[in-house]
């Protein structure tokens, strides 16, 4: 069959908006506007490395929503799978992001409530896509919205999953959402789906109450699961503008684990879509070369580099990336003749 | 009794984004943030030409409502009678307004749906304030918001009134926020608590369903309904940037009418809060001078200079607008030597 | 034959920089950048009604091309047919535009020596494209580039015609780039090949030497060459912010000259780009409706509303063009209630 | 006697002019505006915690200056206390802020000659506020501009003293305003006024020519004058853009010494107001809790914060502050589930 | 005798400060930085259009005044007869502006007492300057500083009429700075040194109270203090963004007037500056040319071009300025072709 | 013989477009403009500090050079001698500079091909500059353009030598521009005309092939082409935004090395030019008190604070590197009192 899509994801669309620089939400006249959603971010990154992605959603029809349609197409995700709310009261999610300085940490304010994806359904999206689609992503940030989202995102993977596509799934675990019991039990049931799962060491330990060292937490979820590969990032905060940043794979079909040094000094610009960078340059790796090490550095590199960069959305590009891990596989200095 | 406020208004408090200069809603990087809301605006405008006021509204307690909270306190209104929404849910509306280009028109887009104010109780506010006020203000807005914010506004009327405050009302009729039929039923109830009623020619033709000439129309809601003072603003759209603004106010007391030269060719920056610096500035004429005369003049002043700033809360002072209307009465042009 | 695209377009694509507002090139600290192309704004105009378009051109491979690259998806219009240009020396076209105040005109600045368009040749192209499109558009901007650029463009009219698309042709003489006589003797070689033909009044006048009614020149395109519809704009400038414009079509199957009322008192935030606007808008009508009348409608409009954005990039949208013509052609006041 | 103001600060109000981020003062298009005043800044610091304040001072009737008297009230310090000073030649202090970056340091440029707080006396002073103040504070910065300013601020203490008020100084010794033997002679007149004493370490030893432990040093302070609390901060300048932060106060009632561990690594955005940040969140926490221990925490975490955000004014909450001091006690890292 | 400079001037330089685009002064974070100075605009004016020139002022040595310094020599004046202030209290003027919109007038805002160049004596200033210069200009700005500058300026004027220099004047009465009284007692003092003077006819009317024809004006003041060319600018205000532009002059060598046509419908951005740029313009024909047709063509084109430009220094050129001349007397409409 | 000028520079000018702060040449709204260039900012950085100095290039005549002539002029840089070339297609080279954050890198692009300078020729430079000049530099970036560029450097080397001149070169090797080999036959032919060098440890062994300890490599230069003083950089980049910097000189005369402790966590906003400033420095320590100690320290100041401001042109005074020497020097914390 042929494939028309490298990558689909599933998720909610929202405007982002933030106060320039170091200002503070609650001051100053004016806000950067952005679009922004962790499986937007996944798709538009796995796009800027050069294939082909959509995304599913759904949104209302006005002017401020057709600033987030732009973006997305800007980023060279197909835009045409997100279905338009024509109510009356549709809304799009907003939330608001204020960065930090130490002592100070970051702010998330979110407008949510009663966006137009709430009220999605399986019946009004085209079911022509769940055949020509390699790789299928969505998160636990999807299902703790419930009702309508939870209920399509789950029945989407099951037709994903019919149609060919392999399932990746970043649990992304999120306390202001939902219980930690809700989430277990939630994504307990859809595990079993999931071929590519991401999850962190403090997820695994205090949402699934997994005990243990990481790497033999890492390879449980394949165990009891079925799962192919699972990856597991570490972010280190020194301060808001500074941090490291490095990963761990396990693929259970040669039963090996991944890594590489983690990248140091990240000089912090705005982290927010860094860990979806994380997933859509391990991704790409898997749908471009199939071969975890690639995918474990094309992940790290890209999440290195969307912390330097303002906004949700990935600003990077194939070569960019491909210097980036040189660069960090290198040991010497950079010389200063090569300008 | 000792009055603490001259004039205490009730309404929705926003927030307002807006593209910078000429740029529109779907495109651009930024958006400047201000406060609005009708009654916000009418009693920052009697503020800002000297008079105590306060506003009563419902918000939730985060950081962007901060924000507008700072708005108010600049503005030298009172926020202690704002109820704090501690919900998890509560959210603050938001309007985002685009202005336009011939021919292009002005765009406003509402995402109010849900917002704090509509779970507002009489009981929430504190009933100190009926009796320590000279003048309540609400409008068509307000009712048209429906449920807890009807029920609560009109009853605030009747408080009021019994308090010994006398009662403004701006009809501010809105075609997108409820039917005609519905709003002439409603506000035909409150109607005779109003002492004070702003309604233009238009809203009173087609939504009141008024005929003949306007001075009748004016005269008309007195005699129905004991109301003391009745003014109708006009404005002549000539392009979105240039604008003509002049009003009619009949008094009943003496049946008289009263009027002026309306203002021409006004430079208009933003015309949101135009209209509600009219009542401002009519309101603070009444209240500090008790002459229709000037009150009018105060109000066509008012509106016109608002028409020349940007964002929906006046900027202004006492001595601008004596001097505009100084300027304005006066036949010569501008001596190029007073600078 | 399944068509892909409705409409596909080859020209140069260039960086556009200019100062804010009324600031000067030779002064301040900033420059606005955006994509422009006479023949990039068309497609992008036929996009942003709805249609499905491409462009042909040739770029450099560096960030800064990326910029524009990314403009023209977020405008819908397929980047996929753009050829990439490997040369070291390869470079972008520049130009910066500054708006003028009376007395003082606009400015352009064009720095497009040595761009890398005119390096393409037709055997570049991936010719997939000449049967799968309905229309192929290019303009006189193309043509007087000379060189590769113009064999490229005359070689591409004929084999979309072979194709089975229609061809349009924007004359859009520019006495900078070529002379009266070299425009004169190329444009009529390829006019045989023409079916939509874009010539203004004074271009028709001086440069092609035509003398009589304007309707009779119209008319002689078509008898002399064979063409089906031509169409002349006509823009008053009353000063650089405030223009008029209307225009005329003449149809040869049904002889018939099509017109309406001009637009009057445009408030010109940026003209550039709304002459190519014109033709999108006039293109677009012609490939969804096949009615002369009202492409002339949608291309006014299109005109109108384009003068009153930054950029040469559309940013309309159907519904929003739908309005103004609707808006254009009532009479009566807008309400003030519709809000 | 019922107190309505928790602390009422007098000193001059001055404008904050800065160019944008790390730009300099003589190149640049633009200057950031702000109103600043140390002892201003202090009342608004503990307004911002959620007490009532006021401030004392004397400034011209013009625009620049509205713009000031707007951000005294939009920090919620009563501005009615401020003496409007008529005269022609009135003029507001202004000081010009440039930041610095390794090697070069910020730059401090004042313009304050002539302004009006230096004709005010103390009639012109409304007498109420003595009675109904719980805490009066000024600062070494008033008594070095001398004169009239100097000779009220001293009379003010002794009035505030009569009508039951606590006495807050801060030294803050500038060599730039005055000499050190001037300060001292005159300082040592007012301390036997005072409850509340901020000095740092480097001022008692060179100004106030102390020796010894600087615990003996501080209890010194309260053994010569009467002093009940003394508080002494400490920062240590990494570089312009990360600082450290500490403070030690010893209380003579209880004879006890109170200190926390330092705030380390703080982002310095702009460090203007941190001192009074200090002072305000001590004096909070006096006010509030009458706890020495709280108070210096308030006062570390206010100064640390403050820190962080554009301008001398305090941007912040109480939440805020006591988040930041909950995260300061706790060792633990924060969690990446918690957004 | 070599002379250096074509023209010379002497006056106060100052900063100026205003809201960006039409926001007002007492709102809004930002304010641009300018220099301005009524004599600096006139020499820079002729500096722009090619001629050398130099200013003579006194100014502190500081980092804002480092800023108006390089905007003089960047206009391409001679900055090295500008006297350096060392005293401590030394003080650069200032001032703020904020422009209108009908109906609120543009402001003006001084903050420029004690301001530097008050304390200039003759002996500061290096007497080379006297004799190698063609033209000195300064104006009653100049004068009403009174005391030093005053009498500096007047000693000025003698000591480059003895040094063989033309002397320009222009009156530029503001009823702010000095009665009408008092100007005229001592312009009347300085005007037998005078060699070309700068005079409105509201000036002429109502401070050096002359009655009769313009005309009969203009020559009078060759005919009583034996001055050579007599200018009497005309502004009509349509509104603060649209005025009309012309001028009048008189040569009492040939007994002639001169006039052309009025600039109609300027633009206008910022009008601060366009009266000095007429001076400029106009000095710069005689200087250039000696020809008073032209010198009138210079004087008004300079002014209706800076009048489109923000600041009070010139941004223009000699081949714009004859650009906008040729336009302004060719009748037909400008191609649409010549872009 | 009188010498006009202390240091006469030759090299390209160019346009520098950067997105603010840490934003990316792909994306985003705004460029801002700067000029640069190696040799104009060598001949601006000694300006800076006092001497007078003049630029030798050549260069397009219209707007955007307008705004480059003006920033030479603004930097006291005498721009009498840049040439004017007429050619219709004459170009400005530009190039866009991005800034990094760990672990992306700092981006040029440069867009310089076909610009005016590489048409110059010797015959159009005005011969007078050779007498009266005490110190001529260019730089290998402007041998490595070629042609008519080359030729003229070379030429203009001798003629300045033969004129009395010092001459300085600064090897500054950039990978981009030429092969190693051509770079070092062609500077060795130039360096028996060097009187001072500036070359780095890196490029004289990988370019100049030089083996052995950086010292003997210094004298060397001094022993095997008779150059006088041969100055070498060093620069440690920790991230892109925190750099040292230090250097070490060979004096040949007196066979002495020199050097200073680096200055260490330098805060980069920008780094380019700041290899060109240590070279203003430097030559201005010769040419102003022929000490190399000294001028080594000028060196280190100068180039240490180009790092801290925005842009390739230096924005300092002679007064503030002083001080940054001297705190260099010092060894105690700065004094919190002197403010």
């Amino acid at each position: 069959v042929n494939k028309v899509y490298d990558a689909v994801s599933f998720g909610e669309l929202m405007l982002r908006l933030s106060p320039p620089g170091k200002q503070r939400i609650s001051h100053g006249d004016l806000l950067e506007k952005n679009a922004g959603g962790a499986e937007l971010n996944v798709a538009a990154g796995i796009s800027a490395l050069g294939l082909k992605t959509a995304v599913i959603s759904k949104l209302p029809k006005n002017d401020i929503v057709a600033f987030v349609t732009e973006k997305v197409k800007a980023c060279g995700v197909d835009s045409s799978y997100i279905i338009a709310d024509d109510k009356k009261e549709a809304r799009l999610g907003v939330y608001y992001y204020e960065s930090g300085a130490t002592p100070r940490t970051p702010k998330v304010l979110y407008d949510r409530a009663g966006s137009s994806v709430n009220s999605i359904t399986i019946n009004e999206i085209n079911s022509d896509i769940y055949s020509c689609t390699k790789l299928f992503h969505t998160s636990g940030i999807t299902l703790a919205l419930g009702g309508n989202v939870r209920e399509t995102a789950i029945e989407m993977m099951k037709l994903f999953k019919v149609g060919g596509a392999k399932i990746s799934f970043d649990v992304n675990y999120r306390a202001s959402l939902w219980s930690e019991d809700e989430a277990r039990n939630t994504i307990k049931q859809i595990l079993p789906l999931v071929d590519v799962l991401f999850v962190s060491e403090e997820t695994s330990r205090r949402m699934f109450q997994k005990t243990g060292e990481l790497r033999d937490i890492l390879k449980s979820y394949c165990e009891e699961y079925g799962i192919s590969v699972v990856a597991a990032t570490k972010r280190e905060i020194i301060s808001p503008s500074s941090h490291n940043f490095g990963s761990t794979i396990y693929e259970s079909e040669t039963d090996t684990f991944y890594s590489e040094k983690p990248y140091e000094g990240i000089e912090v610009v705005d982290r927010i879509g860094s860990g979806d960078a994380y997933v859509a340059g391990m991704l790409f790796g898997l749908l471009k070369f199939g071969d975890v090490q690639k995918s474990l550095e094309f992940g790290n590199a890209m999440s290195a580099v969307q912390n330097t960069v303002n906004g949700d959305l990935p600003i990077t590009s194939y070569s960019e990336i491909e210097n980036v891990i040189a660069a960090h596989k290198s040991t010497g200095l950079q010389s200063e003749m090569n300008r």
